[in-house]
């Protein structure tokens, strides 16, 4: 008889279709420091992760077979030491789509629509209106790096805004409401002709500092940076260079090489920066699609099928 | 002969293109200040208006038969004298279609995105998540009130983030993208349907106060208000009180029954308000498409045809 844990508070119709999907399993529910080691050794299935699990659920003797992380990014695992036993591993890419999407379009207008400063005037209760002519995002092209299941949704409704996107992807491969798609070795040339970057790259370690001082450079003058993608795929000094020398005239910013981002950091300081603290993909549907994820695979699992959501090939790292 | 006055700086482009349209006319281009009302007392057809200009533009013996607007809103002019005089009105109606509902949607998501807040916090170089779980626009109802050229723009990109979208028009008629339309009569029944409500309406005798006391009150509680018409349309106490008690938990505001909205007033301390300085329409695409509605009406005019474009009714004044 199996063991299932999830680190995850579940609703109680949710805690009946679990069982529903994996008869004859035990189900442990707690937060990683509530729970016995005991209980984590003997886990074959966990929903969810946590560096205080790691170590009870890579015993030798542990039953670990599968993970479903409770998140989309998998850079905080171990691996390598997943891979060498062989765990599956499923993520819960797609459960952010509808989230990070508005909150690209959140930043951008926030910008564009002189809504940040708005926020800053409002505080001193100042009446000012701008002192140029506010831009529109219609009729902007918009370059999407790293398009999966978040780009694609951003790019609808981009296309819906009259902005026309371009992206880059590995493997160069056409997507919905894309006019045209590059591959990572023609990441200049497609900078080259947006308006608007939007970043989505899950870090890798081929994607580290894909954004560095020559992809800054490789932007044209005043186009807007959004990073929603990982932190470790920009070399922050960069593009603080870039904001400071107005190369680029606007990043709105969720995610940073090291969060919280240090109160030392020169962003907190540069006026055409939007910082938001890595919430991007917050929602108050999260639980709800990704135990539905987790459902799914249970149910194939247990079936002895693959599992159809978002298993993670270790090659690529997503 | 006759003449035509633009209050509005011409590229040489467009100044070419109005005397193209309109052989034989004299075009005088300049401030309503610096013009001699001589001037204005010749001029057959207006670009633009300014009360500076009202009284030359309106001597017993001026030549005036045409006002084109370099605005949606119209209720600055002297409607009643103008329809007295039979002078033909044209407005800029639909020019703002664009940035209006970027502004629109970049309020909503401004909220709901945590960036507003996030404005504030970075001001003070502080990362702090929100306490709560974001919400999403998608699923949500949005009631426009007003549905015109602007509210079918907001629609149609409503739509596309998976909003659902009803609408409030005098005529009840139908519109894309609109599930359901109401009658003004049926304003009440509308709002009570509505997570988020947008008043587009223009300031008419028949819409001031249109949200009264009752209309908060019947919004949903935990509804949004967007304000992007005009202030009038709004009894602003009523709102205050409706903020204040945490009815409504938002209101996006871009217009006010007193501009600039003075210091001491209530709504700049409230924390769940946004206010920009009566900014929705602005955008660097504005002269291009003012001029294009003109060309156009000025072709008509001079072949002696009906102004095609947004030719208003003094009777609704719209």
């Amino acid at each position: 008889m199996g063991t299932i844990v999830s680190l995850h508070q579940l609703t109680t119709e949710q805690e009946k279709q679990v069982r529903a999907a994996a008869p004859g399993y035990e189900l442990f529910i707690g937060k990683a420091q509530e729970l016995e080691p005991e209980q984590i050794r003997q886990a074959e299935v966990i929903l969810g992760w946590s560096k205080h699990i790691s170590e009870a659920a890579l015993q030798p003797d542990s039953k670990l077979k599968w993970i479903q992380t409770w998140s989309a990014g998998i850079d905080k695992l171990p691996l390598a030491e997943l891979e060498k036993r062989h765990i599956l591993l499923t993520n819960t890419s797609g459960v952010h789509a509808v989230p990070i999407t508005e909150q690209i379009f959140g930043m951008l207008l926030s910008h564009t629509r002189y809504l940040q400063q708005a926020a800053l005037l409002q505080h001193q209760k100042t009446w000012q209106p701008p002192k140029g002519e506010l831009t529109e995002l219609r009729g902007k092209t918009l370059l999407i790096t790293g398009v999966g299941e978040i780009g694609r949704e951003t790019a609808r409704i981009a296309e819906a805004f009259g902005i026309r996107v371009i992206g880059v992807r590995r493997s160069g491969k056409d997507a919905p409401h894309v006019k045209r798609m590059y591959t990572n070795e023609q990441l200049h040339e497609a900078l080259g002709e947006a308006d608007i970057v939007v970043n989505i790259l899950p870090f890798t370690e081929e994607t580290r500092h894909f954004f560095d001082e020559k992809a800054f450079a490789a932007m044209r003058k005043g186009a807007f940076f959004i990073n929603v993608g990982r932190g470790g795929t920009v070399y922050t000094d960069a593009l603080v260079r870039s904001l400071e020398q107005k190369h680029i005239a606007f990043a709105g910013l969720d995610v940073f090489e090291e969060e919280p981002l240090p109160t030392s950091h020169p962003l907190w300081s540069l006026e055409n920066v939007l910082i938001t603290p890595h919430i991007a993909g917050d929602t108050d549907h999260y639980a709800e699609r990704a135990v539905d994820i987790f459902l799914t695979n249970l149910n194939a699992y247990t079936a002895d099928q693959e599992l159809p959501l978002n298993l993670v090939n270790y090659k690529t790292q997503y």
